[in-house]
C-alpha cells in the first residue's frame, strides 16, 4: 500500500494521529521536500517519528517514482508531503503511477494552505481561484496570474496568492560550468509578492488593483508565531513578517463585516485600512 | 486561552498531534457538532481523548458563548470543530467575542472538506468559489447559488458543492403546539443534490449545466470507506454512495488531462464519460 500523508502547515505535531500510526509503521517513509517545507528539520521528524525518513527531492518524485513504488504492493511505503497530498501541490502523477503497477494507494488528509488560509477570517466561500507567484527576474516576469486575480477581482471575489519557493534548485552558473551546485533556499515573502504584484499592474494598466488596494499577509500559519497583517499592496509592499512561509490575500469586494471586524485588527495602520474599505469594500453582492 | 482544535474528516484519529494535547490538558472541552458531524459518535471521540466532551449545538454557541469563554482568560477552553475551524463554517464571531473580553485564542488547523475534496485528483487551483445546496421542499428552491455556478463555468472551473445536513433542527409541527422536539438528523446525498441542481437548471434555462455535465460526487472523505464516483449529472442523480456526508464537484471546461485520467477510474459508465468529455471538457485555458 502506498500511503500518501499530509503533514500540515508548521512543525512536527501537526501530522494526524492516523499519519503517525502510519509512519511508524510502513517500511519505507519518504518526505516530499520540493514543493513546500515544514518550518522544521528533517531530523527534527525523524526523531520524533523514531525512525530514518528518505527525502525525496524533485528527481527522485518525477523520474525516479518507480524506485519509490517498489514492493509497495506487498509492503506498506509511507509518502509524505507539507500540507495535504491534494493540496496546493498535488501528487496524483504518483498515484497515477501506483495504479498502472497495480499497488492501492490511500491518502490521509491534512491541513493544506488553501484551506488553512482561513485563519485569516476570511471566508473560503469568497474565494476565487488560486494563483502563483514566481520570483521575477530581470527579464522574466510572468503575469498570467494577472488575468486570474482579474476574473476573481470583476466577481467581487477574494484571491490566496501562493509565493514561490526554490529548494535544491542547481545553479545555472555552475551548470554552464558542468557542475551541479545548489542555489541556497530562497523563500517569497509578502512584501516581495505585494510588490511584483503592483510592478505587473503599473506594466498591464487594466487597473484590476492598485497601491491602495486591501491584501492581508499571512506567515507561518498554524505555528505558534503565525503572523497576519492587513494593509494596502503599497503597505504590504514594506512589511516585514519574519521567517518563511508567507501567503497573501488579496481582498474582493464582496466582503462581510464580521471579515472586515476580524482583520482590522491585525492592520498596519488602521487609519489607511477603513479609508480604503471604505473606498471599495463591503459590497453584498 | 481559546484554542479552537480542527478534528479533520473521518474519525477520532485524524486529530492532529497538537490538537490531541490541547484536549487532554484543556479546563473543559466543547464540540460543535451542529454544522458538519465526524463519522463516530462523541462516546468515541471521549474514550480516545479520556475525558468528557460537551456537545455545544447552535444555541449554545450563538447565544450561549459566554458560557463556553467563561474564565478562558485564566485556563484553557478548547472548542473542537469538525473539518477545520476557518474552513467551510467560519467561528470567526466566538474568536471575535473572545477578542472582546481580553481573551486570547489560537487555532489548531486541519484538513476541511474545501481542501480534502483535492482526493478527487481534480486541482484546487482550478476551482472557483464554493456553493452550498440546501435540502428543497415543495414551496422553497433557493437558487442563487445557480447564479456562482454559472460565474465558474463561464470562467471554465470547477465548483465545489457542499451539501445541507440538518442536525438537531426542531420540528416545526411540534414547535407550533407548544413542544420542542427534534427531528431526525437528515444528511443530503450526492444524488439529490445532482438531482435539485438538474430541477434549477430546468426552471433557470440559462444552460450553465445539463444532464450531460460531468461531476464527481465523494463521499466519508478521508475514511478508510471512502467512494468517489465519476459521471454525467443524470447518472450521479441516481447513485447510490452509502453513508454520509457526501459532497459534489462540477467540472469546468478547463480540466487538465491528469484530472481526466485520474476521475475517469471512478466513472460510473466510462463509455458516456468519455462522450461527455469529448463533447466539452479539456480545454486548456
Amino acid at each position: 500500500m502506498l500511503y500518501l500523508v499530509g503533514l500540515g502547515l508548521a512543525d512536527e505535531t501537526d501530522i494526524t494521529v492516523k499519519g503517525l500510526e502510519i509512519v511508524k509503521k510502513a517500511e519505507r517513509v519518504y518526505l516530499e521536500a520540493y514543493t513546500s517545507i515544514l518550518l522544521v528539520k528533517k531530523e527534527k521528524l525523524e526523531s520524533f517519528y523514531g525512525r530514518p525518513v528518505i527525502e525525496a527531492d524533485r528527481e527522485l518524485v518525477e523520474s525516479g517514482s518507480d524506485q519509490i513504488l517498489e514492493d509497495a504492493d506487498k509492503k506498506d511505503v509511507a509518502f509524505l508531503v507539507v500540507g495535504d497530498p491534494f493540496g496546493a501541490t498535488t501528487h496524483t502523477d504518483l498515484v497515477l503511477r501506483a495504479r498502472e503497477l497495480g499497488i492501492e494507494s490511500k491518502v490521509v488528509p491534512n491541513a493544506s494552505i488553501m484551506s488553512g488560509i482561513g485563519c485569516t477570517g476570511l471566508q473560503l466561500y469568497n474565494f476565487g481561484q488560486t494563483v502563483s507567484m514566481v520570483f521575477f527576474t530581470e527579464n522574466w516576469k510572468p503575469s498570467s496570474y494577472y488575468d486570474r486575480v482579474k476574473e476573481n477581482i470583476q466577481l467581487g471575489l477574494h484571491t490566496l496568492v501562493l509565493v514561490d519557493i526554490k529548494v535544491k534548485e542547481p545553479s545555472l552558473e555552475h551548470l554552464a560550468r558542468g557542475k551541479i551546485i545548489y542555489e541556497p533556499p530562497r523563500y517569497m515573502t509578502v512584501a516581495q509578492c505585494a510588490s511584483q504584484m503592483l510592478e505587473t499592474e503599473e506594466e498591464r494598466k487594466e487597473g484590476v488593483y492598485g497601491p491602495d488596494s486591501l491584501a492581508v499577509g499571512a506567515a507561518r500559519v498554524g505555528a505558534a508565531d503565525q503572523k497576519l497583517v492587513a494593509g494596502t499592496l503599497k503597505e504590504l509592499a514594506e512589511v516585514d513578517m519574519g521567517p518563511p512561509l508567507h501567503s497573501l490575500v488579496l481582498l474582493g469586494r464582496k466582503t462581510h463585516d464580521l471579515e472586515k471586524d476580524y482583520i482590522r485588527e491585525f492592520a498596519v495602520d488602521k487609519a489607511t485600512f477603513d479609508a480604503s474599505w471604505e473606498k471599495g469594500y463591503g459590497a453584498t453582492s
